[in-house]
């Protein structure tokens, strides 16, 4: 068996936590790891690492990197070349399954999101070895949540009463007979009532053979991309529709069966979810951080660097983060959209960004920015270095509080050490680099007449650094 | 007739926004001057910069140089050595009238609280003009407003009903029969109902003569101290019992009287009066700041330099600073003080300083703070310096990004320009000067294995430097 994680998507229902250059499954929200570490974490109970394909894209590929870096090594990773939802992208690493791990036609594939949480662990890996067996008779195995709510924000299956008989062995499974996709309320209350519709948790099983057999039949279009090897898919995967699976191929194959499961699921995809998982004090009020609560009460408070004080409260959902603050009420979470959208349309940054930049050599924070001038926090990961730049427009004053740096300023290398520091005038060619075994940490002073960050001219072409 | 201005309160009814070091006074809270500035401005309109009196003390001296700088020149303030309440505050300026300013016994004294907003302007000073007639007859007069609901957080007079007749004029004016602080909300209601209650508006007016009798028959232990002079007067006052002139005097004397004022006025005392004095959009929103409503109504929100959304909600008070964010349900900003109480005792800066701490020489802000180092931005005002100083435990980066500085490390004294730079190492004799027309702004980088406020040894002694 081999496992497809999902770890592209951007989504930003929990903004401001969640950024387009900071999504989701890169949070830490109920613990010291990430969902995408969770979720690898979850399936390193079934499969050896080297059977874990995560596919992701340019703009997460350090995060992932970073996330798995304490799970285990050589991380096998799929970028995709541009975001075409999930049926491209599963077929995409099917190809690389076949051609380069070599499996053959009856391999299964599981197939995950990298952003849920799902507890517990042992349940769970037995579901999905039982998923791996039904599987392997050519059927395309989706796994049902027990709705517990008529929850209006996740995709139903109906399923067929009789339950399904493999090899003689009767697996507590069905043959799905209708997806939904976010009904209304009344429609979701009747599917709670009607006792044969599951939540659709977005999790697959199916061998290499049975996908490819039913992308023939029921997505073409992606079926004749896959026609050359990996690398011209990849080349290729430009003309691949935008599509996801469920709707490519599993509404629409006669082999789809739903294999219900008796755990805890949640998507978390709202902050209204978040409050429901997380852990409450006695007056039922979620916090973290720095918080002094008066009179508050079923109220979630996720605080960052500042002090957060409330009087009188009941029933929101409070968020800080270093440049922007939600206050909602519980209940309206999904109104976040709303300001994410806002936030696109006026061209912010707030919708992408976090003040904290992070790029494949380290991160980046504005601490300040004024007139003519602008203060960074500069981490550079051990032996990592930033690209051999110019700036027209501006100078920059360098002091490491932390670690040792190497850089070149015009023709001169040198070595400058915690509480040393070193100037870059305008227009001289320059690199930071970290040659040491600890991050090392520099404050940057920018000053010039333009200090943004479109005044850079890399002169070599290190892809990926800035 | 002076005008005694009371600004050395330090209340923190306001906290966020106002801090112990930063009181309500200075606050620009309805439009671009503060309400100290508002006070003196209204006061133009009956005297001279000359008759005017602010009262402070040393942490308040530079803040009210700076407000008063674009309103008058040369102001006329008195420091109170210590905290005394404000019998002793105003015995003290009563003294330099008769001192300094050669005021006869004779002369009115008109007393106000520095954190009010009043208007119209016109009709304000007439009643002060009436005020002072009265007081030449040896009254003193305090100012009612009629009660405009139930306020359990303000004093009440009750009056008697015949009219004062002052040399065979009847003024709309009354003699004072009961002082009660802050009634319970029963009783508030009672009063209300009653007709002859006002609020007790904070201001006075009496002739020099007058208050001297009645704080020589109430307040003997305030007299005796006023016996020598103003110097002498200043040396004894920490001598001096801490109580309220209501109490020492209004209180007690037979001479009080009401001349209930016919105006807009307001004590502003907490986020809930703001609310209502501030201008509301067609939601009923107050809002300053860069902030996105979504379905909000009634609501008052003050941002600082974040991004604030808000959905669904409705009649909230929110307050955001650079380090503390209050939230709290309309009608209960009372309980400010608890939050404030809090902080005071886990001993806490935030009850006290802003991110920006304000000194006789500029300012300075807290960019960031990590381990072993601290990074500051430093405004310097022209022509003002920091004393000569030495850090034993961290050493010191400055970069100037804006103006120029005069700076001295050891026996060294250069002149530093916008995006230049200079180290100050431990233990070293420094100073830092602005010899410009512009204020300076420098970017500082302390490195060090201890990077606080107190690691100083200032080597002259300017007073109220750092």
């Amino acid at each position: 068996m081999k496992a497809i994680l999902l770890a592209g998507g951007s989504g930003t229902r929990l903004w401001p936590l969640s950024r387009k250059n900071y999504p989701k499954q890169f949070l830490k929200l109920n613990g010291d790891s990430s969902l995408l570490q969770q979720t690898v974490e979850r399936l390193l109970h079934v499969l050896s690492p080297q059977d874990i394909i995560v596919m992701t894209n340019d703009n997460y590929l350090f995060h992932v990197k970073a996330d798995l870096k304490g799970v285990y090594d050589n991380p096998l990773i799929i970028l995709e070349p541009v975001s075409r939802n999930t049926a491209p992208a599963i077929s995409l690493a099917v190809k690389y399954c076949v051609e380069k791990l070599g499996s053959s036609s009856d391999e299964v594939i599981f197939v995950s999101p990298s952003d849920h949480i799902i507890k517990p662990v042992e349940r769970f890996t037995e579901y999905i070895r039982n998923a791996g067996e039904i599987a392997k008779e050519g059927y395309i195995v989706t796994f049902g949540i027990r709705p517990k709510r008529p929850e209006t924000g996740y995709g139903y299956i109906k399923v067929r009463s009789e339950k399904l008989e493999v090899r003689n062995k009767r697996y507590d499974c069905y043959k799905a007979e209708k997806f939904t996709e976010k009904p209304d309320s009344k429609t979701a209350a009747s599917y709670l009532e009607g006792g044969n519709y599951y939540w659709n948790s977005g999790m697959f099983a199916f061998t290499i053979g049975t996908i490819l057999e039913e992308l023939q039949k029921y997505a073409p279009e992606i079926y004749r991309n896959l026609g050359g090897n990996f690398e011209e898919v990849v080349s290729n995967f430009v003309n691949m529709p935008e599509i996801s699976i469920d709707y490519a191929v599993a509404e629409k194959s006669n082999r789809v069966v739903t294999l219900p499961m008796d755990i805890y699921w949640d998507d978390i995809g709202s902050w209204d979810s978040i409050y429901e998982v997380l852990e409450k004090d006695e007056k039922g009020n979620v916090k973290a951080g720095d918080i002094l609560n008066i009179d508050t009460k079923d109220t979630l408070i996720i605080g960052g660097r500042r002090f957060i004080s409330t009087i009188g409260l009941e029933g929101l959902l409070i968020v800080e983060t270093d440049d922007a603050i939600l206050i909602a009420k519980r209940g309206e979470a999904q109104k976040v959209k709303d300001v994410v959208n806002e936030l696109i349309k006026e061209n912010r940054k707030l919708a992408s960004e976090h003040t904290t930049t992070y790029r494949p050599w380290g991160s980046y924070t504005v601490l300040e920015e004024g007139n003519r001038y602008k203060i960074k926090r500069i981490v550079v990961n051990p032996l990592e270095r930033l690209s051999l730049q110019v700036h027209h427009h501006r100078s920059e004053h360098w002091v490491v509080v932390k670690g040792v740096a190497k850089v070149k300023i015009g023709d001169k290398e040198i070595f400058i050490h915690e509480n040393e520091s070193a100037y870059v005038p305008k227009s001289t060619l320059h690199m930071l680099e970290n040659p040491g075994k600890v991050p090392l940490e520099i404050i940057e002073v920018q000053n010039g007449e333009y200090v943004e960050e479109d005044d850079i001219v890399r002169i070599e072409d290190v892809y990926g650094r800035s």
